[in-house]
């Protein structure tokens, strides 16, 4: 059993209201790959660095058990760079600088020791990159996870298309799921999003928790109430790594799996965003994973007799 | 076992994206005796009406178990009168008229047929209107729930503060439990209100659910996910009627109790928000909200097996 992930391995400069992070290490399959290696190993990583990428942070990901043989290492070039300032309100920030470095041609080859990989998520990139990957993959993988942003949206809403009829489970932000169908209304947005290729659509709230739709089923996971939120950087795909890593070490895609499987993602989400960056994530135990699942338990549950 | 309801027995006239109410009945003590008497019977209205208010509104209260002995009808007056216009996003309106009428100067008497009641709600209204029922009822009510607004926070809040100090349970939303103390984060708005009166705090997110807070324990309840929100005039009147409803029959007022109170409340609500005013609510059986309670433990249940 193994998990592929693909996204980017880059630099992250954040400032909240709260500090300022310098340059660090981010991207989405930084996050996705520290939180699903809690619950899978191996993790087979797809993305690009550049030569200034640390070496320890690599090692760290081997040790969690991250293969390595997906990661395009360009010597002479610079890792993706990202710098962003979080507002009073931390539901919105400005990009500040966007380098794409070896983003820019980002070519993913899938070796041959990820083939027969069962589950597959593809973090946020371009869908071109996105579909090359599932066309690579031969067997298809079981369950095929895909996040997107509204950029996307407006600059290549064709390709996008296109690959959401390849994937099962699509990830989007509510704002998002508004700009690709037209509808406010989330019920009817995901009710069309659900007729445009993925059978599942987990729509995310960020403070106000996330939404999961199967044909006429709807599960809803709240996000745990924090006395702050230091830093909401990561936190999606942290979410999407604990959501895809449940699923890959249980082996079960139902709709009640999934459930749960949202849940834990709401967990590690909750990790992601009290410390700058992944380090929360990297502190972690299995213990204050269990604790904080058991946190979820008593902040939803209830007994009821019926009237 | 009784409860004991103050509040609102007005006129509305909404408009909203999909359509205008005309003139319909409304008022906070409406919407949460309208609510609270699937669940518990009798229940002793505490209101002031005008000559115009309709006979029959009255007759169909008294066939749902609603005693009118506290409702003081003002025959050469008019009954309070709202008229509001919601925005495209259904989260935010503009009042265009409100006449205060036979509200201006209401003094609200308890009769003695009233005491005794082991439940009282105290819809939004003047915090002196509240301080004063609660000074009338002997022996003082088990549970005491309370409603308010930013409006007494702006032009009130010495007898508000005051007020807080008397009742077990207050629910406001979150803006409001900002505004009261100061605080962004609403986990810390929550342990600062607990520490002025109420035992027990419930923040309305609209229709991203509701929190219920007590000490250091937290429980979450989500709105149900709906095609649309037709009128959310009366939603969280509706959400206090189930609440204390609930509470009052199963006459349990434990954390617990409550949590199931308060999905109990959401269930109630996501009617109410299907037609104009209290129409919904005149129409269900309690077949429709056994079914509706039953979509809120597939909404939230899961499985987890602990890391």
């Amino acid at each position: 059993m193994s998990l592929t992930v693909v996204g980017t391995m880059a630099f992250d400069d954040i400032e909240t209201p709260f500090g300022k992070s310098d340059k660090i290490v981010g991207g989405s399959a930084s996050y996705i790959a520290w939180a699903a290696s809690n619950f899978v190993q191996p993790i087979n990583q797809v993305s690009v660095i550049g030569g200034d990428f640390p070496q320890e942070e690599l090692t760290a990901l081997v040790n969690r058990g991250v293969a390595m043989d997906g990661v395009q290492v360009k010597k002479d070039e610079k890792s993706f760079y990202w710098a962003g300032r979080y507002h009073l309100d931390m539901n919105s920030r400005d990009t500040l600088v966007t380098e794409l470095n070896v983003l820019a041609d980002f070519q993913p080859v899938i070796p041959p020791s990820y083939q027969g990989s069962e589950f597959l998520i593809l973090g946020n990139l371009t869908p071109q990159v996105q579909m090359s990957v599932i066309n690579q993959m031969n067997p298809r993988p079981k369950l095929i996870v895909m996040d997107t942003m509204n950029f996307w949206m407006d600059v290549a809403l064709e390709d996008l298309l296109k690959t959401l009829k390849m994937v099962d489970v699509l990830m989007v932000n509510d704002s998002e799921a508004r700009q690709l169908t037209g509808e406010f209304s989330i019920v009817k947005a995901a009710k069309k999003i659900l007729t445009m290729g993925p059978k599942y659509l987990i729509i995310k709230k960020g403070e106000h928790g996330a939404l999961l739709f199967h044909e006429n089923h709807v599960f809803f996971a709240p996000a745990l109430p924090l006395d702050e939120v230091f830093d909401p950087t990561g936190a999606g795909d942290t979410f999407a790594g604990g959501f895809v890593g449940h699923l890959a070490k249980t082996k079960d895609i139902s709709f009640e799996n999934m459930k749960t499987a949202i849940i834990v993602g709401s967990a590690m989400a909750s990790f992601c965003v009290e410390k700058f960056g992944a380090q929360k994530l990297r502190e972690i135990t299995k213990e204050d994973i269990s604790a904080r699942l058991e946190q979820f338990v008593q902040l939803v549950n209830f007994d009821i007799d019926l009237v």
